[in-house]
């Protein structure tokens, strides 16, 4: 089978079933290196809901990528054989339940040594995404793109919601809080108090002011510790400014732009990555231009940018990670 | 205090905060006969959400309403004492805490002898209204007037959500099955089967080909036999077709005109109902020109003007119900 | 000069400025004898603003008219010779200024012997056309379709904005409320003597209901007293239910579908009309279909198939009215 | 290969890749007998563009279709075994290489016996459909529901575009004008000559007010004497009002109710159709409720519901047509 | 009474009746020492209306607010007594009248001591306010921050729209024109002359060109004159780019930032402030994610971050403003 | 006849049919020196459609541009005569027939030796404009804004498509690959060859992230070497972000912003230009603020600013260009 998406000068790009950058849909794990998975739920979401829809979404706007990326010279669709995974069926009003179909799902595809990106769906997602991911990697660092820390401790007496997941994640010893760093953090909170785990727990806090102020290199400079070991990468798209991301849930102004967001994927080249998620876009409170899904299904491809050759002949046995 | 809405001559409809109907916000259960209440949940939704900003979008769309309704010529303000009650504080991502809130809720209304009308959110919210309701006034009558009977067995294994509930309050004995009538019913189903549990217990059920052939006294005829005794009032804005109320979470081609939802509710008025509730309504897939909450708006309007005068000097003692 | 409207076979419906039905603009009043005229005026506005663009996005969607209209075999722009007039120049923050300036246009154009189309801007500019007809022709019987009476005394204390203009038209001797007939009122109201001036001056009210359940040949009916003498039509598209004209100012559930507004406008064919005027389309409320402006180009176009045919030779002198 | 929808209590209606009506995809000819196919060319429109993603969004609304259809007792993917077949990868701004692409693509469809039902694009596909059809069938019946008669002779002087394919198709042999009938004809036109060919060449021509004023059982009627021989039915979105579908390239006001589209495509159930398409919703001009793909959504699944059974055993030998 | 907003772990933000930041609505002006009032005014506006519906949409968007501000460590809630007050009750058709009841509202908030921030509304409305600020306080400096300098002299012979307020200010006294600053200044204008006004009176203007190259620092360093004296502030949300701000009237290219923008309102912190307008929102022409709203919410709570402490005890005695 | 916008203070901008800028229509070559002509073709067009709406939109939104330009001292209407010429008649199923009608027009414009400004459309017809202009001035430089390159060789084995004309240009030797320049480069690409046409024939590619990085100044710089000779300009809006101009066929995130894109049209002040177009705005995927078309209307009106002073007495004869 050819892992290629389909040729736009053969097959229009608003042609055909809409799937994840105009690849091929398979399961068969044993002929791809890489899956992009929907996990299509929006059950833990507290102020505009729609995620649900996110994976479709950003696959219609991801007919417009092409296979080359001339800003850092990749091919990610001969470097890697990516699939459209299709969708973990989730259980639309039971988070638990919900919860234990995408964990599953993950591990099955960690199994199988490959890599699993995860299209949001509510950030909430994260957490059964990141169990797998520990069970398979054990702890692992955590790079985390978004406006909030999401390490509140419940919402209305429950432990699971999008704003949870990473205090869970740390008592769960899925993630190495010192080796945690939240970037594009902004907007109001509920108290000063809010920033407790964080620091308890050292996990790196670095606020919006400090992207916009020292720019992308002092970024890539705080990352450089996590070259060693392996990483999970989750991006919350509401890290980035409404202007360029009104579809999504809780948007908070004062963010990134799409410039700097694609050029904080870009940094992850040379990390060791496990895994990837883009949570939060949810396309009715996008415009008829649906630019949020656009720039989601752009960093869904950059990342792919960043990832090593897939080793010729036995692609799964030399691979570095998954 | 005055329970009529602001003077539109003297405070612009669009002025103020939005209550329903430009009416007072009291809680006061002693000052006033009928509560309308917002329940802004949409956690047991099976396909497009949104409906968690229905109650926040019909009373900016009530806005328009006036005191005087020349069609049937009634004054409901004063008619009867009506307040926005505010909302029941949802629990967002649990479906369970949430009905005992409502339940809870909606009690302490009936408690004091004041009607309750919901204002959903989806139409999962229905069943701990009629649990409530049961409670005070033992089984009763359903007019549901929807594209869809609810009364599947249930969904990824769970007992609620918007399509299980008038299963669920006959097994609960929250209603009569024989005193309930489904009206405009239409769309695909599952399978002939679907309609097996209405047969069995001796649910009635008027397809939309009767409403739209037979016409609106059809139905008046059809009703008749639920004038004793008491009655709760269901309206999902889905009976509706799409061109009327885009804005809802399961839309059905075919469906009612807005003349004739209206005349459906004016329907109402001689028979003694106990509440009322009108649901589904999601502001993110209506238009700019929210014709689908300004719709919903209108139809509790028109429910209002259906209820007896309440009894002066003692306004609670005399009133038929509540 | 050429008042056809551009050949759609060779210059594209979407191509060229936007002005009505593609027809040329002039201002040559000797060489037409139907001017189509913008009044982009929403001052007088107590809900929803915007219908100062109006005119323009009317304009916009009249593009698809063509020059044949097969329903009731006309061809108006060889009946008639029509131009885009262009727009009064309204002072968008002073209703008595646009008022003087609405009358002095409509004046010249009445003056030579043009017929005066006037599309809307928001309801109030009525009244000042109505001084200018009257001027002209005396005291006119009106046919006003709408889901409002606008007879209102007053608002905020003045004397116009656009729910008064009839009442003032009445006490200023410009319409004969005998020969008067409002269609399509609905909708609730302030009090039952809403109605008092109605009554009192004997104008007719035929509310929707009479629409819905006696049909347009009732409404035909009820014309017929109106056939001597000279009538001046007022249609407010929200006279029409919000599904088919979202894009207006104070909406109505429960009005006229397109057809009925079709059929209504075809009745006027016969009668001896001085004036029209299309009013309260507001395009951002209209959803990305513009189906408002559509139906109100539509209307208009249906207006002018009504109107007879000039006299040939002196075109001016033997057509029986304007 | 199991061909019916996913069960939507266990895969939400929202997940997975999104195909009609969430059947699997397939071009296996063998297994199937009805293949939905989209046609995704827009380079054949005059006036507003984009329903080269109608064949995408028409995927999407179909999630809400289930698999029995209550009105009309037909459980449409047991008594045919339906797939999406994917889309035409059509040449989007050379419509001659398009005409070319689709008829071979339909022509190997009918080679297998297979039903080809055609999702547009705009109503310019029709054309090379009927290439295919006529070149296996022989001149067919046509059934055209639409507001346009589409027998215009030439655009901007070439012979392809959305309104001249039905002379194109008379003129190529390819349907029979006198088993033609034209339904919901409405809208301004060029010239009274517009008419000529249909009567030249006896096409009927049934227009809105015959449907309106005659109702469905008329159009029942006039359809009685296409029984006998094969039809091809083609069902232009337009035909429906603008409230109901907005969201198409030439809308015309005063047309069909959702109610009357489904009723209409009930009717074919009897005749012996050979192929189907449903053409002309453009997704920009729809609204964020998408109401005219989910009716074009539900028109094909009407349509499916009309089919014959497929013969047991050798499912394409003994079946009626195809 | 508590001053905070609702717990949104106890209420979600979606529910309740919209009031600002989910504040408690009171006119107990001895309770309070911050009042936020709604302006719903438009009828100042010389292009898009719609501003009438901004403080309505302002509130609903500042639902996402929470009581802490880490960026500038503030808790805004507890350092004052903030309510929502309401909205003066405009006179939607007059702005004289307007203008009194505008007055007349703020000088009783004044009166009392408590700081008025008003949410607009047009830009109009701003010289009613200056009024009753400068009848309590003098003439006051004025920071304004807006992409037009809002100095002309007259529109239509009339002197009050939203483009005159500035000029009308200087030549009523209300504020000093060498102690003014006109920030984020761009866009095209009528003629070179239209800067005689400021440069006559001495009036400082930051085109948006010294905001982009030489950076917030350099804005700092030009309001450090303003240190003494009390200021007033008046945000025009036109200021910032369309991107950020699509929702606005007369919007200009080549704007601020949504971080700039709030970069410059943390500025006033240490100024002495005595009132504040947030004016030129309009939700009809803002996209669904209503992002204008969004940030319009914003400004004003980082405005709120601004203020000094109440002095505790004593509220309204020792507070060195208003 | 005056060629001066229409006053803003007498004549709303909201009225009156809307031309570019408010300027009168005219094809009178001799009174003017600039055409500002609209070519709504879109048959180009790879993805998404609607760009054919793009000169009337840009027409509308344009109304808000006022006669001077304080940012560079610019009195456009003063130093040149522009008017609004109206649109080329195009084909819009036919490319070759279109091509030809485009040359024809702007050859007719060149003739009488006016500048022409022409408003897409899609980028498609930047090609026939330049043979028209080459065939007057011979091969010119290019100066190209835009995210694609647009030299690719062929579209679905047709010549001509908006990806194409560049290298189209080349071949037709209508502009000097070495006095190319293209600014603003970015997106993925379908090989490192699509760069090959470029490098062999030695055109400048300037990537988003040397704007980004070094800024406008380098661009400067970059551009200086064209100073001599006369250079074509082509501004595709797709080269700003897709967060301040959404209503585009093709975007690509991480795009200039609104002042970036103004900045770069600026430095086209000292430069000799014969001809500008503004392609590729769609007006169906704008939001309702229609921000993309706004800011469309200003970078031409920022080139009107940068054009040299007609020479007064012969506006003809002594002025450098065309």
């Amino acid at each position: 089978m050819d892992f290629t998406p389909r040729d736009a000068f053969a097959s229009p790009r608003f042609a055909q079933v809409a799937t994840f950058m105009r690849l091929p849909q398979s399961r068969d794990l044993e002929a791809i290196d890489t899956a992009i998975l929907g996990i299509p739920f929006d059950g833990g979401t507290s102020y505009r809901p729609g995620t649900r829809f996110g994976p479709r979404e950003i696959r219609n706007q991801s007919s417009l990528l092409r296979p080359y990326n001339p800003a850092v010279k990749a091919l990610p669709f001969v470097t890697r054989r990516v699939a459209d995974y299709g969708d973990v069926d989730v259980a639309p009003v039971n988070i638990e339940k919900t919860y234990a179909l995408i964990e599953g799902e993950v591990a099955r595809i960690l199994a199988a040594h490959v890599l699993p990106i995860s299209v949001g769906g509510d950030h909430s997602i994260s957490l059964p995404v990141l169990r797998a991911v520990a069970k398979r990697h054990g702890p692992v660092a955590l790079i985390h793109i978004d406006a909030h820390c999401d390490t509140w401790d419940q919402y209305f007496g429950g432990k699971y919601f999008h704003g949870t997941m990473f205090r869970r994640a740390v008592e769960e010893g899925l993630i190495d809080p010192r080796r945690t760093i939240h970037i594009g953090i902004r907007g109001s909170l509920y108290a000063e108090s809010d920033f407790d785990f964080q620091k308890e727990h050292g996990m790196e806090v670095l606020p919006i002011g400090d992207v916009k102020e020292r720019g992308i290199p002092y970024v890539a400079e705080r990352l450089k510790r996590l070259k060693r070991g392996k990483a999970y990468v989750s991006f919350d798209i509401d890290a980035v400014d409404p202007a360029y991301a009104p579809g999504t849930g809780t948007p908070e102004v004062g963010g990134l732009t799409s410039h700097e967001a694609v050029s904080l994927v870009r940094l992850l080249a040379g990390l060791t990555t496990v895994g990837f998620d883009l949570v939060e876009v949810s396309p009715p409170y996008d415009g008829p231009g649906q630019i949020t899904a656009l720039l989601a299904a752009n960093l869904i491809y950059e990342y792919l940018c960043t990832l090593p050759k897939r080793a010729e002949g036995n692609p799964k046995k030399k691979q570095r990670v998954s």
